[in-house]
């Protein structure tokens, strides 16, 4: 039997499948007894320490990707629409998610999905703050706090040491879940994470 | 309701998750009403073409894939063993295959599975043309006429034109498997292509 520590879900919102994942993971972990840790990071950092490229910078990868997307987006019935210049840098939405941890760690997951939503029904940026902080000010979170926050080159540092030591620790991929210390990459692995988790691992 | 053309099995030898796709499509397919149409390709080919990179070029990658074909041949039950300098160059055993087929299509599969079955066991190698025409033996084919075959510069061509076509058509990656005309990347994507064929599509 294993312990019920948390499932680490690391993500970049800028990534596709990381948004199916965001829309799952809850339930998933919900029937193990777990909860989800969710830590959205920069991939594009990860990519240049590990030399790989994005799904979006090789052309047959890209329309491969766009395609698969699409086909399971129709399969979970969900909306795929993320703006034009998908996949869009989430620096500022991922600030905006630390922030919204500092002020109270349980308001997190909840920012992150409505970031999911609004991004992938192309109504929200992840690179504009105006409105990512509108977001904020809907789910009834202090934007002006937040605002504030993510100016601070402190915060901006500590934003970005959580990412690198993500990094560092050999991740690097989005999304990536992480459970009792076994790393699942992608979204076709949340089959094998619930096979794992039934188990307790194999 | 989808017509009942066969299923088209792209891989690389070489390729730790076309092995376990090796393993399980034929049943997949026959759930369906399908024959599935093998066709081995040199995936180092491919990469030359997209820009891409094996997974083993990229160290977190390779140990990342290698956790996970241990953790998915300790779920399926069989073994993952590959020689020591996995993935080997595969050539020599493509060749052999497109030799096999042209003798008699049904043998081509037959075949297939043997060299996957041998080199994920550890006792066959991929590129040594001797212990692949031991195997060709054993399972009672014309091993001499095969030899003959790919040292042929014609049918060298004809085997390089088979892989080339393939990328030609957007085919980037091992195992790739392409049902009524969708493509499914990966050895992850089985469970989306059996529900893709269970329901015509969607």
């Amino acid at each position: 039997m294993t312990d019920r520590s948390p499932i680490e879900f690391w993500f970049d919102f800028g990534s596709g499948y990381a948004y199916f994942v965001a829309l799952q993971i809850e339930e998933l972990a919900a029937r193990h007894g777990r909860c989800v840790r969710w830590r959205p990071f920069m991939l594009g950092a990860a990519f240049q320490k590990t030399g790989a490229r994005g799904l979006s910078s090789t052309p047959l990868k890209r329309d491969y990707a766009r395609r698969d997307w699409q086909r399971i987006a129709r399969l979970l019935n969900v909306p795929f629409a993320p703006p034009p210049d998908h996949p869009q840098v989430a620096l500022t939405a991922t600030r905006l998610f630390y922030a919204v941890e500092e002020q109270r760690v349980d308001d997190a997951p909840r920012f992150a999905r409505a970031v999911f939503d609004g991004y992938y029904s192309g109504v929200t940026s992840l690179s504009d703050v105006r409105p990512l902080l509108e977001l904020m000010r809907d789910l009834g979170l202090d934007d002006q706090r937040a605002a504030g926050r993510i100016a601070n080159p402190q915060f901006k540092q500590v934003v970005r040491d959580i990412g690198e030591g993500a990094v560092s620790t050999g991740i690097f991929g989005s999304p990536w879940l992480i459970a009792d210390g076994e790393p699942f990459w992608g979204w076709d692995r949340l089959a094998l994470l619930d096979e794992w988790l039934s188990r307790g691992g194999w």
